[in-house]
C-alpha cells in the first residue's frame, strides 16, 4: 500500500472517496458524473444483482429489456411524474455525426435532428406503460410482474462515487395488476425482498416505513422506502417500493376487460435498488483499515498468503496451501492462493485489509510443523491460531460467524443512535450533536416538513410500518400529532 | 393460436417477423429502431449470457462497466475509427428539460448545452483506452483481460428485430497485453471461446475465418469472425474477435514499462457478441410451426400437457405429472407443467411449438393406466410413447439427442450450400439460384471486392483459418490469385 487511507474522523468524506478507488471499486471517468465501476466494484455488484435476481424470481418475476431512450413527450403523460424526472435528463437531439468541413474534427450533423428529442431513460415507468398497453387486454393478462436490469441516467450537478452519478446501474421492477390490493400486496412483498437483501445479505440494519407525500416518487400513491443508517449518522434510503395507483395506466390508456366484463384501468407498483447500495455497504461496515465486506457478498471470501522463508519452504507451504484451497472450494467457499513474489506478506496483509476480504490465512513453514495455520478476521481484525485438521469446516463457520456479527454491530449502532426529541431545541440539539435518526412528532403537513428542511437540513426518512400511535405535539408547530416520525439528514 | 404463422416459402423475412413476435421473443417499441426484449426473449438471452459469462471467466476474463457516454472528441483519436463509428449515432447536445414558457409542454432548455457534445456508446475502445491509461503503468499491470456487458446505440436507419436495431445488448472484451504475440493469441482465443459457443450451445455450424481490410473493424489490424449459414442461404456474422494493434494505445497515450525497464505502446484486443446471435438462432433452426430452439439454451426445455377427461381423471393426471417434474427438475432439466385449464390441448401443442420448447410430453388418463406417455420432439416433430418407468432419464438423453440432431441437420445444409465458382457467370448464377457460400478466387485487391459487392451484392465473408492454397485466376478480374474465399449475400 502507497500510503494510509485517510481516516474517518480526519475526514469522513475523503475516507469513503479513498475506500472506492484504492479499494479497487470504482473510479472516475473521463465522463462528467459517470463513474467506471472497477472489476472487483462490479464482482460485488454481480453477487448483489444474483442474489436479488434470484429472490425475484422466486417471488414469480420475469425479466425483460425496454428501450434506454424515451421520447420526450411520454415524459409530459403523467402529471406528477414530468415534475419529478423531466429535468436533469440527458437529451438525444441528434443522430449524426459528419466530418467538419472546416476541418475541425467532426461535428453533429445539422440536418440529422431528430423530429422528436429522445430523453435517456430517467427511470422506465413511462415507455414500459405505453408498451403495456398493447400486452394487457383482459384479466388473464394479469399479473404482468416484469423486472428489468438496466443503467439509467440522471444529471445530477454534484456527483459521488456509488452514491450519486449521472449514470448508474439499478433494477426496476414493473407490475400490472388486476386489483388496488394486490398492487398494495405486491408494493409491500417487494418491500420486504428488499429488506430481506440488505439485512441478510448485506448485514445493514433497515427501517421499513413510508414516505410522506413530500418525498413520494413522481407519479405514486404510496412510496414505501427502507432506511438505513451510516457510521457519521446519516440515513440513506437504500431501496423504495411505489403503489402508482392506475396513474400511469390512465397516462398511456392502460385497461383491461375484468371478470364482470367491464373495462378498468390496470393496478401498477414499481420498485428499484441500485450500485448505490454499494454507497451504504461501504459506509456501514467499514473501517480506517479499509472495506469490510460481509461474507455472503463479498467477491473474495478467504485469501491465503504464504510466509516464505527461503526456497525450500515454497513446496511445503505450496502443497498445503493448495489442498486447503481446495478443501474451501468443495464447500462452494470463494478463496485465493495469492503466493506471487512480486510483495512482502505485511504488503498483502494491508492490501486485503483494504480490499475487505473476511478472511485471511497465513501459512509459514513453523504453522505446518505445529499443524496449524493463523487466521485473521476482517470484521473485527483477531487473529487466532486454528489447527491444520478441519480448518475448512472452521473457517466456514468463521464466514457466518462474521455475516452474523456485522449485523449486529450495524444494528447496535443504528439502534443506539434512534433518540426522541421532545422539543425543537433538542431536536437541533441532537440532529447537530448525535446524528442519527431522531424520533419525534410531525403534524403532518408538508409545509412544517419544508420548513424543517430548510432549517436543520433534516428530512423525514420514513414513517416506520407499524408504528405506534401516540399523541403529542409537532416539535416545529406545536400542532397536535398522533404519531413520531424518523428524521435525519441523509445522503 | 390466433392464425398460422407465414411460410419460410411463402415470405421468408415474414415468416421470421412472425417468429420474433408471436413467439414471444421480441417487439417493437414506440422509439424508432429500438425493440423491446420480452421475458420469454430476455429468459433466452439470459441463458446465453450466462454460458458465455461462465466461458469468458474460465479463459481468465473479469467484468468490468464504463460508461455509456463518450466526449464526441474521443471518437476522433485514432484515424480508422472515426471513420467507421463517428457516423450515425445518437447524439446528447443537451442536459436539461423545462416547462415550455408559451404552455406547450416541455422543452429543452437551450441553456443547458453541453460544452462538448456526448456520444452514446456505439463500441467502447475509447473510452476504455482512455481509462486503461490511468490503469497500466508496468508490465505488471499487463495482461488486463476485462469484458463489459452493455447497451450499445447505432443509429441505423433499416432495423430488423434482432438483427439490427439502433440499440442493442452485447457484451465487448477489451484486452490489453505486453506482447504483439499475445494479443494475437488472445484474438484467437476468443474466436474460438465463441466458435465453441455457438456451435456447441446454439447448434449453429460456424465457419472461422479473417476478414478481408475493406471488411475489418475500425481500427483493427486483423479482424477475425465466425460466419454462420442461415435457412435462406444467407451468411450472418455471428462474432467478431479484433487484434487492434497499438492503434489505440497510440491514440490514448497507453504505454508501459517493458521488463528491459523501456516504455512501450501496449497492444490491444478487442471482442464481441450481441443479441443479433438470437436473430442466427431463429433463422438456422426454426420452421413452419415456429421457433425450434436447442435444449442448452432453451428457456424451457419440457413442457407438460394433460389430456384431461373429466374432472376425476384431473387428480390421477396432476399426481403422475408431479411427479415426472420433480423427477426432470432433479436433473437439472427445466420443465414447465402446464395444467390451466383455459385452453384446449391441441392449442397448448400448437402455442409450445410456437415457442420451440424443445419436448413435449402429453399425458392423458389412459396412458397413465398403461404406465406411458407421449413425448414429442420439437426439431423432427416426431412422436413416440415411452414407458413411464424412467421417462426422467429417457427426457434427459432425448434432449442431448435433440442438442445433437439440430447442429448436424443445420451442419448437413451449411456444408451442402458452400460450392465452388469458377467463372463470373458460374458464380452469378450460383448466388441467384442457390445462394450459399460461393468459394472462389479473388485477387486480393479492396477494389475489385468492391465491385463484386456492387454487382452483386455479395460480400467476402471471410478467408478461413487455414485456408488451402491453390492457385487461380479472380472470378472478377482474372488476375492471378492463390487461395479461395468465401463469397455470400449476408444479413
Amino acid at each position: 500500500m502507497s500510503k494510509a487511507i485517510t481516516t474517518r474522523e480526519a475526514d469522513y468524506s475523503q475516507w469513503y472517496n479513498d475506500l472506492v478507488i484504492r479499494g479497487g471499486l470504482a473510479d472516475y471517468s473521463a465522463v462528467r458524473g459517470c463513474m467506471v465501476i472497477k472489476p472487483y466494484g462490479y464482482a460485488l455488484w454481480e453477487n448483489m444483482r444474483d442474489q436479488l435476481d434470484k429472490m425475484f424470481k422466486a417471488t414469480g418475476h420475469v425479466n425483460a429489456y425496454f428501450p434506454l431512450f424515451i421520447p420526450k413527450s411520454f415524459l409530459s403523460k403523467e402529471a406528477a411524474h414530468v415534475e419529478g424526472f423531466a429535468k436533469e435528463c440527458a437529451v438525444v437531439t441528434h443522430y449524426r455525426l459528419k466530418n467538419d468541413p472546416d476541418g475541425n474534427g467532426i461535428v453533429v450533423d445539422p440536418e440529422a435532428k431528430l423530429e422528436e428529442e429522445l430523453i435517456v431513460r430517467p427511470t422506465s415507468e413511462t415507455i414500459i406503460w405505453n408498451t403495456y398497453r398493447d400486452w394487457i387486454q383482459s384479466y388473464r393478462d394479469l399479473p404482468l410482474l416484469i423486472n428489468q436490469w438496466a443503467n439509467v441516467v440522471r444529471w445530477e450537478m454534484r456527483t459521488r462515487l456509488f452514491l450519486r452519478t449521472a449514470e448508474f446501474l439499478w433494477q426496476e421492477g414493473h407490475t400490472a395488476h388486476a386489483s388496488k390490493e394486490e398492487a398494495i400486496e405486491e408494493t409491500k412483498k417487494m418491500l420486504d425482498v428488499y429488506a430481506e437483501f440488505v439485512e441478510n445479505y448485506m448485514a445493514v440494519p433497515v427501517i421499513k416505513g413510508v414516505k410522506t407525500p413530500n418525498e413520494r416518487f413522481a407519479g405514486a400513491e404510496d412510496t414505501y422506502c427502507i432506511e438505513a443508517l451510516m457510521q457519521d449518522g446519516k440515513a440513506l434510503q437504500a431501496g423504495t417500493s411505489h403503489f402508482l395507483g392506475q396513474n400511469f395506466a390512465k397516462a398511456f390508456d392502460v385497461k383491461f376487460l375484468n371478470k364482470d366484463n367491464s373495462q378498468e384501468y390496470v393496478w401498477a407498483t414499481s420498485w428499484g435498488v441500485s450500485t448505490r447500495l454499494i454507497g451504504a455497504l461501504i459506509m456501514a461496515h467499514s473501517d480506517d483499515q479499509g472495506l469490510v465486506l460481509p461474507p455472503r457478498i463479498a467477491p473474495l471470501q478467504v485469501v491465503i498468503v504464504p510466509i516464505y522463508k527461503g526456497e525450500d519452504s515454497k513446496p511445503v507451504i505450496d502443497e498445503k496451501a493448495n489442498a486447503i484451497v481446495h478443501a474451501l472450494r468443495a464447500k462452494g467457499v470463494s478463496v485465493k492462493y495469492d503466493h506471487h513474489d512480486n510483495a512482502r506478506p505485511g504488503w498483502k496483509f494491508a492490501e486485503y485489509e483494504l480490499q475487505g476480504v473476511p478472511v485471511r490465512i497465513a501459512l509459514g513453514l513453523r504453522d505446518i510443523e505445529q499443524n496449524v495455520a493463523e487466521i485473521a478476521r476482517r470484521d473485527t481484525r483477531e487473529k487466532q491460531t486454528v489447527s491444520l485438521e478441519g480448518i475448512d469446516a472452521f473457517v466456514e463457520k468463521l464466514l457466518e460467524d462474521i455475516q452474523e456479527n456485522m449485523y449486529h454491530k450495524a444494528k447496535g449502532f443504528r439502534d443506539s443512535n434512534i433518540r426522541e426529541a421532545n422539543s425543537w431545541n433538542e431536536f437541533v440539539q441532537l440532529l447537530d450533536e448525535k446524528a442519527g435518526f431522531v424520533s419525534a412528532h410531525w403534524d403532518g403537513s408538508g409545509e412544517t416538513e419544508e420548513k424543517i428542511k430548510e432549517l436543520t437540513k433534516a428530512t423525514i426518512r420514513c414513517i416506520p410500518l407499524h408504528n405506534p400511535q401516540e399523541a403529542g405535539n409537532c416539535i416545529l408547530s406545536g400542532k397536535p400529532s398522533s404519531q413520531r416520525v424518523l428524521f435525519a439528514r441523509a445522503y
